[in-house]
């Protein structure tokens, strides 16, 4: 159950899909030439593999400890988290200014792949404290940075999300939360649920980042403010004061990530909680939907990281089991010699593939959307980025579930066992289409607020790039190639379509009967251009006779059995758009509850 | 978590698409007349849901306790079982003869379904009984059936069945337990991995059968023999005697099925375990193909049980939690009134109705093979229970897994958590695509058993009755009818375009690299078939003003659901067959592992 990085498929985009050196032309990211991005991915790799993958599994199975109050992580989380801690990784993609290493998302977006796959229980803490460090970075005060950044980045102190009540899962609007002005702060009463990390024993001191109403805040989602409320409070020369009326008063009993502590936190059951406002009064959703970029593209990633780790386990188990004799092999073949072993290593390994290539094309985006000089190039990325997120957190994460499930499949008995590890994957992963927004909240921002609010625009830069990638390979001759550049037109063909049709749609409801359909499509063509596009620079690789011939030719491969394999589902997710959106509508709760 | 059995649902494909009281007129079943079967219906309802169901989630929780050899079951799974004896539903399908109620299977099919959606755990336990009495009843003398049977139908013993070892999962060729004569009876002598029910607290004896090798039993699958090996031995007067030289050394830590004790058996670790050869020496494996129709029948009927509790359990929660504004609902609306949830219970609803309808089909035919007094109507019968087992075995449980994992993704953030009782119906579900067979298994006994070996001929009359399904609906009118009639006539074209794709191919690599998404095409048709005959019979039942009307407009609009948002996916499988099986092959184990 060990997790090896798959160093060359992610050079392979970083450097050659993506061309990272020309992120490094951009003036904050001068320092990350290709050779510093190659350095870095060796070291994560190893930080991932030795020191975080080998507490995956002893972590599932020992899960976290509450006893009143307090939360006591695995055997072996604390000292990990130290070392983490002590490299500098907490602050990879954090500015410089804070202790951060200061590196690109599309850099950035390598290492969480890395981490994610090497324990999704481990890496969800510093993907929610770069959350937390990403809403003081971008809203609060200058006091408010000065006290907190510091210690978040370098992940001495870590930061939590408290979004969630009972009665406010999908829809904010119903926070209850509340927060009473007391001289320079608030105090704040009210309970959270499904709290990651919202208490435990790796960190000094946990800075939650809260949402609640002020007195006399409008109803629903104007009337939300967000608000810094510490475990410890801060002294003026930034040593720890006194604890905070806040507690974790339960933790989860969880279908997965067992290590990773969801907890219910009860703030202000005595005095009251100290908190302060971060940023204006009543903006707090607004800040959130800014920092949710960054959270879903990281759950994105978990994505990719799982299914590649269920990948490798269940590759590595197909080497090494011997069951039957297939067409053409002798008695007692290994199970990958028999056909069907394969279709489902392909079904994993090409969408997982895909996955990857499109998370780091956004996080690509990320950058230029924030750090280009040039006005006209930020917004056009901007663009993509707000367009390219649902669609990674959704599809990969949607992707990720069936890949770990093929996973178990591929292992047969020995799959059910919990030892053998295959398991585990299928249950972690099982919750990344639901946190940071649901598969079906991911679907709604796709076609509401990144096609129909601008009216196509983005998604027909979209087609046009495909479209571009088509017409870049129709020249190529070979069967091979006949396959993949019908497909990248199809590709573009789909996203088209589905990108008239919602235009079209006058009823308001048939968008979102739609919507996860039609995110389905757009991820399963956006995987296929991608794959095309990196099958068409293996070709030109292998057409030179340099680089890798093993590694270039399964880049081909891997298009060609994702076109013929995989890509067909996006034709029937897109017959399901076009004709079958009336009949999930017709579907009404009266016929249902008959 | 209650479970409430739909009565109305499985005796309309009872009673009007499967006519049950023709069954009733094959000679054996003369008593089960349709009030009759209506009657046993409610009853096992009412045993399902009162008395197993409640156990399934405290079960759940509770697992086996192994200490020293005995394994004591979940709290109340003992005194539950008593009922069940007593209740005499363990005999439901076996002969009066034996104290059995000599149901036909299609009734049975019913009652399995409920007490499998009831509790999968418990269910298991007479289920593999079930496969013992068969085997004995069928093959073993009549000395060995006059001590065991009429205790097994009763249920007061349990049955086993000992099929896998280390090296022996899939492939049973390569068994090497050992058999050595010694006077009436035999010595066993090996090891047993993933015996369900091995060991358990419930009965007063346990009846393994096991398959092993005599000496000089010829290599591989034609030297393998049956013996059945009482946990007890049994005197002559039907007492219990010694105990056998076997034990439970252990039990499985599982993914799901947490309260069905998976045992590690070790036969004959002292003089060896004394055990009775069934039927004749190394015609074992023959034996066990021949059970196993009924034995992946109720696995396909676990699928359809596990998936309509998924449902119910979805169902309810999106009729009581409240969140966010539907289009066209009031704020805080029950999140059924979302279109994304109402698909996702239409994809849950439709499939489970279209493949428990497809289960019942095939139970229906198995009466038929057996009973009927025409020999060419037994033949038909034959080989369509013949070609649709693999289907409804391997479909059915693939369904379950995707609907169970709906089933977590419409409870949201509650859906991780072990308390709501969603994650264990995915958890429980996932295990049915693995034993008796796994889907891969299932697709190569499809495409080569079941359509190969007769050059189509079974697949030919499936394709002629769906022509006729078509035919039937073709002249009816409204916009619903006229995609309906398009679908059955599709549906057709899909079995009867991949039967000649398999029939057409040379390379004897082929069938094995498509035979999954075969099967897939395969049951996403059959439904098709399933849904639209009962659909019509609704609009009958309408068209006349007489029935439920209420009840047949939801066949109507499931069957138009389906049609529209379930059954595209048969064209992307036939896709991946038709253009893409040579990508499977292409993607050689030297690919996969460059």
């Amino acid at each position: 159950m060990t997790y090896v990085a798959p160093i060359k498929d992610i050079r392979f985009v970083l450097e050659e899909l993506l061309a990272v050196e020309e992120t490094s032309h951009l003036p904050t990211f001068a320092d990350t030439t290709p050779d510093v991005v190659a350095a870095i991915v060796e070291e994560a790799a190893k930080f991932a593999g030795e020191v975080i993958a080998p507490l995956n599994w002893p972590g599932d199975r020992a899960g976290v400890k509450w006893t009143d109050g307090e939360v006591a992580t695995a055997p072996g989380f604390k000292e990990a988290y130290a070392q983490f801690v002590e490299a500098g990784w907490n602050g990879a993609v954090s500015e410089t200014h804070y202790g951060g290493m200061g590196l690109p998302w599309i850099v950035n977006a390598s290492i969480q792949e890395m981490f994610q796959a090497a324990n999704m229980s481990f890496g969800l803490c510093p993907l929610l404290t770069q959350g937390a460090i990403e809403a003081l970075a971008g809203y609060a005060s200058q006091p408010l940075r000065d006290t907190y950044l510091a210690n978040m980045v370098a992940g001495t102190w870590t930061g939590t999300m408290n979004l969630t009540e009972p009665q406010a899962g999908s829809d904010l609007a119903a926070v209850r939360t509340k927060a009473q002005p007391a001289g320079d702060h608030y105090l704040i009463k009210g309970q959270k649920i499904f709290i990651t990390y919202g208490e435990h024993d790796m960190a000094e001191n946990i800075i939650h980042l809260v949402l609640a109403r002020l007195p006399d805040a409008p109803e629903g989602v104007k009337g939300i403010s967000l608000f810094v409320v510490p475990k410890f409070l801060v002294n003026a020369d930034g040593s720890l004061g006194a604890r905070n009326d806040l507690r974790c008063v339960s933790v989860e009993h969880k279908l997965g990530i067992h290590a990773s502590p969801t907890c219910t936190m009860a703030f202000g059951d005595n005095a009251g909680a100290v908190g302060y406002l971060v940023g204006e009064a009543n903006r707090g959703l607004e800040y959130m939907f800014v920092m949710m970029n960054c959270a879903r593209l990281g759950v994105g990633l978990q994505g990719v990281g799982v299914a590649d780790r269920a990948y490798q386990h269940a590759l590595k188990f197909a080497q090494e089991r011997r069951q039957g004799r297939a067409p053409g092999s002798a008695a007692g073949s290994p199970i990958i010699e028999h056909a069907d072993i394969r279709r489902m290593l392909g079904v994993m390994r090409t969408q997982t593939e895909a996955a990857r290539a499109l998370a780091y094309t956004a996080a690509r985006s990320l950058d230029f959307a924030n750090h280009s000089d040039d006005a006209e190039t930020r917004a056009r990325h901007q663009r993509r980025v707000d367009i390219l997120i649902p669609v990674v957190k959704g599809w990969s994460t949607e992707m990720a579930i069936e890949v770990a499930s093929l996973g178990v499949q591929i292992h047969g008995g020995m799959g059910f066992i919990e030892e053998t590890g295959a398991a585990q994957h299928l249950r972690d992963a099982r919750i990344t289409t639901i946190y940071e927004g649901t598969t079906g909240i991911q679907s709604l921002d796709l076609v509401g607020r990144k096609i129909l609010r601008d009216r196509g625009a983005a998604a027909r830069e979209l087609v046009a790039d495909l479209r571009a990638s088509a017409a870049a390979v129709a020249g190529r001759s070979g069967e091979t190639w006949s396959v993949l550049a019908a497909t990248a037109g199809e590709a573009a063909d789909i996203v088209e379509e589905l990108t008239g049709w919602l235009l079209a749609s006058n009823d308001p409801a048939r968008p979102g009967a739609a919507a996860v359909n039609i995110l389905h499509a757009f991820g399963l063509a956006l995987g296929a251009w991608r794959l095309v596009d990196m099958a068409a620079i293996a070709q030109t690789h292998l057409d030179a006779g340099d680089g890798d011939t093993a590694f270039c030719e399964t880049k081909l491969a891997s298009a060609l059995f994702y076109a013929l394999q995989v890509f067909p589902a996006a034709r029937a997710r897109r017959d399901a758009v076009t004709k079958g959106t009336d009949a999930v509508l017709a579907l009404t709760s009266k016929l249902l509850t008959a």
